[in-house]
């Protein structure tokens, strides 16, 4: 079957796209020397976390819990939650996971930690704990790095707990002086920093430059979008996740409507673009408004303007989002179908 | 069990909010003897179309044809798609669903009717077709009455199309002159227009003051949403639909980071307001980004202000893309769990 027979919206992946944006990745930071913990939250399909895994990653990230039972049960091994885990219930799922598998999870606040450390105890286990670290994001994390080494002095007195490192996100160039000053403030201790992980695909070509990193977390370099593009961080031939669309009403010579609207796409924003999608037959095309599944297309940049009934190839703004919204993703090689995969870790809990 | 022990982030239904929302829509409607027939994309949960039904409905607004199927399946009866429909495959999977429920479709060109037209020759079946027109939205829909008109005979022509009447989405003030005019052309050649079909939530209770309109499609009213609260068609104490979420870092004084993201409450803004949704327990907070497992809370205008770990209840602003971003969604009585409902038409093919 060709994905030209697919009814649309459909979400396709090239396979072969997917597995080189994998492999050279994996090759710069091997060349870095930089592990590479890619995060899984762009695809939430096991099988593309053991290709990542396969290719040489340590391990992968995920961004909850439910997403990392489901890569657990698929037979992935070693799993980071750059995430506050936080409250009985999703603390005693966390033990049942550290039974199976190496996770090791993040901690923000004294709250989080002694959550951790209360639940471990019972387990009879001892949790690796990363301190999260703010460097200018200025959404979670300790603010100082007197803030962190306190935390990570609470971990590392914990019984059950491990100190596992530093976290933060995205790298920038206040990472080396904050992982730095806390390191020398734990080497009074004798407590080493052995991990410093960050992250991010937007600035995924200059991690080596972070003296003090030594792990890389990044998601959406696997399939690709708008937003890498226009970041400089891969060419619109270099992108493996497109949706398929149709185009179901020309109402006027100017104006088009595609079946793909914000329940396919996301109302997420591209980085430096307007609109909500990139169409490859039709780039002087202006997806300008989206409805839940109506995609609204100005046609009066396009020479050429497409007919009733035409499928169309759309970049999306933010992959990880419209992934998120399929049940079935497409894997195909030069437009041959290969594989469905259901998004076995979407829609479930934190 | 009661929702304070739900895991978060969880999509909570009042069920008495939910009910008194069915009722009082119904009655509204009953009173002007205006048909209802609501829109399941809100929900898309089987159990609440027939809460629907069961209240006087005359059928239910499908988006997809996925929604058709999954709904005709729990025993819907009748089911209107105001969306053109084309291609082979979904004709199809059309004709499947005409032979068990009674089905009722849109066109708004040619193309579209013809494909009809081909369809239902070839299933032996009379497919009712309702003609989209445009009366400011600028989306789909025929542009003028004369179109509207010539598209009607087209139908009525077809041998195995029934001309089902009219619709539009929203209505607003050009709809009855466009309506009015339309059937003035089609009497001409004895072509009655039966069912002037129109929608939406925020001007629902102004439905009645469209005198060519027989049916109304409303969808979101029976959640509600920040964006219904700002148009004046409920109150917050109306709303039945709320995501709990938790606190899960503190990491400055005036911000609180919640574990609800754009994959939780999606990125859509609502009607006359800035932010990402309203914190029941703190109305002075302000969501003021999100990112896809996090949402970021300024707290600079809150007096008092939460702690890590508190859990928060939140209004969307967007309810219908909100609920497609959950597996489940869990049915409630003054916060005791009486069902949990999979969203049984999320993530379909079109």
């Amino acid at each position: 079957m060709r994905i030209d027979q697919l009814e649309s919206p459909a979400a396709v992946v090239d396979l072969d796209r997917l597995s080189a944006n994998i492999n050279r990745l994996q090759l710069y930071l091997d060349e870095h020397k930089l592990a590479n913990r890619p995060h899984i939250k762009t695809h939430k399909i096991p099988e593309i976390a053991h290709m990542q895994v396969d290719a040489g990653a340590v391990g992968i990230t995920c961004q909850k819990l439910g997403e990392a039972e489901v890569m657990a049960r698929s037979g992935i091994k070693d799993i980071f939650l750059p995430y506050n885990l936080l409250g009985a219930a999703k603390l005693e799922r966390l033990m049942h996971l550290a039974r199976r598998v190496r996770i090791s999870v993040t901690g923000d606040s004294d709250v989080t930690v002694r959550g951790y450390a209360a639940a471990a105890k019972v387990a009879g286990l001892t949790l690796p704990v990363l301190v999260e670290f703010d460097t200018g994001l200025g959404r979670c994390g300790v603010q100082t790095p007197q803030e962190a080494a306190d935390l990570a002095r609470l971990i590392a007195r914990s019984t059950h707990l491990h100190f596992g490192g530093l976290m933060t996100y995205p790298s920038n160039e206040q990472t080396d002086g904050f992982a730095a000053e806390t390191r020398r403030l734990l080497a009074v201790d004798g407590i080493p920093v052995e991990t410093v992980s960050a992250g991010g695909s937007p600035a995924l070509w200059q991690a080596h430059t972070h003296a003090e990193v030594t792990e890389h977390r990044a998601g959406t370099y696997v399939y690709g979008d708008r937003s890498l593009i226009n970041s400089g961080i891969m060419g619109q031939e270099e992108v493996a996740f497109h949706v398929i669309a149709t185009v179901v009403s020309r109402p006027t010579s100017e104006r088009a409507v595609l079946d793909a609207g914000s329940k396919a796409l996301s109302s997420d924003g591209a980085r430096g673009a307007s609109g909500y999608g990139l169409i490859l037959e039709y780039p002087d095309a202006q997806i300008e408004k989206l409805n839940e599944e109506h995609g609204w297309v100005d046609l009066s940049a396009c020479a050429r303007k497409p007919e009733i009934g035409e499928r169309v190839t759309l970049i999306v703004n933010h992959c990880c989002v419209a992934n998120n919204l399929f049940n079935e993703i497409v894997g195909h090689r030069q437009g041959e179908v290969e594989v469905v995969w259901p998004v076995a870790a979407r829609g479930l809990l934190q």
